[in-house]
């Protein structure tokens, strides 16, 4: 009855301490809490929330519940970047090799797209030859030579959140601030790296809908992070329009390398130098004003394209599609989709632009779906700008005609034509560390 | 993802409609739903409640969830009797043939005991040859023909409750009102009488603690029954101390047996004479005072102990047992417990007094025990009462030698003796209908 009787606490408002943690993590992984118990506890909890300390000790008991990364054989600084998840969000092939240009190593692991979100290991397996299963060693030989490399999580790492997680997606309890702090930290500690710069997106299209739940968020994973032992901050960043203007993996791959080079669009641009100011900031490479300069510079130089390459190579794929994008897979079959109507574009439904990408085959319904790496979306128009009907919204890219109609309908529910222009947006809201919220 | 979307809404504090509610119980009834599902929308439902239409809702689906019992062969109006559980709760056995003797039908069905609590089905299988398992058509004309049956549960009845309560039961969402309403009256529904008497527990060793609560527990229920068109009140009675002196099987049926000749305990008399005088007040008999006064009048003359008689001889058991309680089965071994010190009898655990007696062999810890019918604890001080050290507090009664000393040790915990005499207890606190409750 032990279970039961940590059910009772927390539905009482109780604090659970470490070691009854422990004993529901470990007794979960094994098999002995049954799901009906730990998905009574996981919306008790909803309701009761957890402290700081509770929610830390659920983050470390679920970090070393499986296999935890061992970079020790990596030399220096290792920083790794996590975002909450989102729709053409190509940082890490941004941010990754421009750090790496600059001395700061990154061992990344990834994850891969699902339903409307793209993955960065899909992304990169776009690129003819490139292997993102890498032995561990191995994987450290390339980060220690290149400065970067990114892998999916091996087997076993953070079993416990992977149960937790699969149960809270089907009992409505995922949108709880101590169970995403934990769930995401978790895989970070698990992952083994020194600095931490946290994405936390807010918005209509993220977990966080008000910039007062992000900020909470963030400061809760900040502690979480600090607490371990880790250097950690993270930034809260716009998630009511994508990222960019290339939604698809090979489409993306090659905006990458664009904004590698200098010429990224604006959003993405800006949003990739202010995550790599502070990664280079955590990994003590200055103030964060002269991280910025810094990164700004290699960008302009197009420091990082030569890493990325590199990191391509050392990982098997076919460097040149790096150095010549055009080589890049792109699906044959080519629609224009056009404004219905005069006036501003006053809202992006950024889910709906991702729903529409993996229509035309970018991305995946189901996690054994196979992807189409040449398919995808390359918006003309984004938030704020003026439309005439009959302008080119956005470019659509399938291998199968047939795709065209359904996702063009789903793209336009998404774009809202209005008659007055909007105000700008931010792309980055605020700052958190330790310390509080700094707000732009 | 229909249940998804359900636990989600009563999470968010919504309310479920008819249709969500039957989708929610068929559903899990025919395994659809998974437990894990359910546990999360039960414990949600233990933070944000159900309102009186939800809980009403949820209990005609349950009980209509399998089979109901088909009274219409027998004559008139049937009227049901519910207790929340007890210890020495013979009230069954006394009130049934009361009525019945006064021209009133009871269609029963019991249950077992379990833990600390009494079964009425065993204590009346402590009468020799005596049956409860009898088909539908006799188990009427049985009521027809004497005026009350007494029996268990058939196989398929409100299956729903049945899975329900055991998933309740381990993942701590037994203690939320609507869920204990729904449970007590989906039974009472399928059972098929038309008038019901909810005998309500308070205090200490009853589900609900305080007076307050289980008026609120009984206005709901009794709504309920009014709301499927059933005659329903309920009488809020004590439960800090057991009912009556015989705790234990056969020993309790003897104790009925004299309360029906008008020579019990004044406890049990009282509480008895309240349950009856209601049953046929609601059957239409009278007023309540004159009801009170039948009662009363029935009881004086012992007219139903030649009903109960009737009803064991009916249902296969040895009806001289009734008239000669001497007959019925006594444990071979006896012994005195004493007062370990003089004073006043200030508190009896209830609950302690139900596991000494089960531990003398009168009762089950799991389900498959099998049952000392002739074990048990007669009390002879209770509470108010002044003693001396040395007196007899009880005797035990027990087939094993054995079994006394651990039993007196769990019973002597359960008798607080302290040096001032405490206020007289009610026994019945409220009188709860559709208008409110009367508080005596």
């Amino acid at each position: 009855m032990r279970m039961y009787d940590l059910i009772e606490k927390k539905k009482r408002g109780g604090v659970l301490n470490r070691q009854e943690i422990h004993e529901m993590v470990s007794g979960y992984v094994a098999g002995e809490i049954p799901d009906y118990q730990m998905s009574a506890m996981m919306m008790a909890v909803w309701f009761q929330g957890m402290n700081r300390q509770e929610t830390a000790d659920l983050t470390m008991e679920m970090a070393c519940s499986g296999d935890t990364a061992d970079l020790s054989s990596i030399e220096g600084i290792k920083v790794d970047k996590h975002s909450t998840g989102g729709v053409g969000d190509k940082t890490t092939l941004i941010i990754g090799p421009l750090v790496a240009s600059l001395g700061v190593k990154m061992a990344k692991m990834s994850g891969r797209g699902l339903g409307h979100t793209g993955g960065t290991l899909d992304k990169l397996e776009s690129i003819p030859g490139l292997t993102t299963v890498i032995p561990g060693d191995r994987f450290c030989r390339i980060v220690n030579e290149v400065g970067i490399a990114v892998i999916g999580q091996s087997g076993n790492m953070v079993p416990a959140d992977k149960k937790l997680y699969a149960l809270r997606d089907v009992t409505a309890t995922v949108d709880s601030l101590p169970l995403i702090a934990s769930s995401i930290m978790s895989k970070k500690l698990a992952a083994g790296s020194d600095a931490i710069v946290l994405d936390v997106k807010t918005g209509s299209g993220a977990f966080m809908k008000t910039l007062e739940d992000s900020v909470a968020l963030a400061r809760e994973m900040v502690a979480i992070g600090n607490g371990a032992g880790k250097k950690c901050c993270a930034l809260i960043t716009d998630m009511d329009v994508p990222l960019g203007n290339a939604i698809g993996n090979a489409m993306e791959v090659e905006e990458a390398v664009q904004t590698l080079r200098g010429q990224g669009p604006a959003d993405l641009t800006e949003i990739c130098l202010q995550l790599a100011a502070n990664l280079l900031f955590l990994a003590g490479k200055g103030t964060i004003e002269q991280c910025g300069s810094m990164a700004e510079q290699a960008m302009r130089e197009g420091r990082g394209v030569r890493v990325l390459a590199d990191m391509v190579k050392a990982q098997g794929g076919d460097e040149s599609c790096i150095y010549d994008t055009g080589k890049l897979a792109r699906a044959p079959f080519r629609r224009e989709v056009l404004a219905p109507s005069d006036g501003f574009i006053i809202h992006i439904d950024t889910e709906g632009c991702g729903i529409a990408s993996a229509m035309l085959g970018a991305g995946r319904t189901k996690k054994e779906d196979s992807i189409d790496y040449g398919a995808g979306i390359f918006l003309h128009k984004k938030y704020g700008d003026a439309v005439r009907a009959g302008d080119v919204l956005a470019e659509f890219f399938a291998s199968d005609e047939r795709l065209f109609d359904q996702a063009e309908k789903r793209f336009l529910q998404s774009y809202v034509i209005g008659g007055l222009p909007s105000k700008a947006r931010k792309l980055v809201y605020a700052r958190v560390t330790e310390e509080g919220a700094v707000y732009f």
